[in-house]
């Protein structure tokens, strides 16, 4: 059985996301934010105390861009629900550069805007770092933009695990000021993104998973980059 | 022919080496570092002007790390290089994670320490920013440390594109401080990397295409995040 180390609405949302787009049986389980605070026994399993964990028999993952890729090869090898995009596809290229994209370009200038502006105290609040990378997130939404023109998905003209990857980027953009600043087609693009089945499927899922393993189903806390 | 755009010892070094290890034929195109604002017409190639492009027929991605896995399945389909963990070997997922990670948690912390260290102009360095995402990767080092106890190379028992994912991080980290910091088994895994004929060629390849092309071979220029 799949294990999903997860806390509400942080990047192990891409894996859960991906788990129920796939429709596969996975075990969550949630941790208050940050765990290596409030959980300090998880750093047995994962030294690094960041958020996720991935177990699957003798594999640890914790890249939740690479967890989506991973998933998608294992979980479906026949690729019926079209997550995967194969080697002899030509958009091939274009979806490991998505897949990698979501999280290297457009979810790590997020999480210094988040430490910058939110998190650190105020004497170590630093605002100009915070406009920098806001600015530098949104200046990137533009290759977004141009991808999406006459398209419903990133590539492949289906959904994708790229989709989760990027999709996850706008998750965090959303729960920030950042949405307010999303150009046409990224706009519509995130309301697609929160119409589909898989997509409320995981956000049930960590709210009841929360619920029942007694951590806050208050998610505003797990923003901060871990 | 595969046609790659790179700045000297940018993230671009990381589709450079890997066609080196390859053994893969390619064309180099050398720019001045920022092309955003020193090669205007490369903004019509790649509208965010960010390094690198690679240009593969119809094929076009920017995620260097991406390119890697890319490169490794489209230009040695058999694997005879064993750059690729496939899917059926047990360190698949392994691979994908360290592929992920060399980018997305090792070498964006270190573009903020770059940005607000050394290129900023004097008002707008932020000392706090740079000590904090220092530190921030010299304590996400310990992973490396960690998975190279016993072994040569990250995963598989042997070299593969995962290494020049994370080696680059650790280029970037010499060409800084940050190499000072390198836990024991990361410093002897980053002397191998620098032994191998395949970083050689690829460091050679570099130089003598930005002579050749009229581009400054002073790497220095090329550090700034794209």
């Amino acid at each position: 059985m799949i294990i999903l180390h997860h806390c509400l609405s942080a990047r192990s949302f891409r894996p859960l996301w991906t788990l129920e787009e796939l429709g596969a049986p996975y075990e969550l389980r949630m941790l208050p934010f940050p765990p290596r605070v409030f959980a300090k026994e998880y750093l047995a399993l994962n030294p690094l105390g960041t958020i996720p964990l991935l177990e699957d028999g003798a594999t640890r993952m914790t890249e939740s861009a690479a967890i989506c890729q991973y998933l998608s090869v294992r979980c479906d090898p026949d690729n019926r629900t079209g997550m995967q995009v194969r080697a002899d596809e030509p958009a091939y290229g274009a979806w490991l550069n998505w897949l990698h994209h979501g999280e290297a370009t457009l979810t790590f200038p997020q999480t210094i805007v988040l430490r910058y502006r939110y998190f650190e105290p105020a004497e170590r609040k630093l605002p100009q770092a915070a406009d920098d990378y806001a600015k530098w997130f949104i200046s990137r939404l533009r290759g977004i933009d141009a991808a999406l023109a006459g398209n419903d998905w990133l590539c492949a003209g289906r959904f994708t695990a790229a989709d989760v990857s990027v999709g996850y980027a706008l998750l965090l953009a959303s729960q920030i000021d950042l949405v307010k600043r999303f150009p046409p087609n990224v706009a519509a693009y995130w309301e697609r993104l929160q119409q589909r089945d898989g997509y409320k499927r995981a956000m049930v899922a960590q709210h009841d998973a929360a619920v029942a393993q007694g951590v806050s189903p208050d998610s505003s806390a797990s923003l901060q980059p871990s």
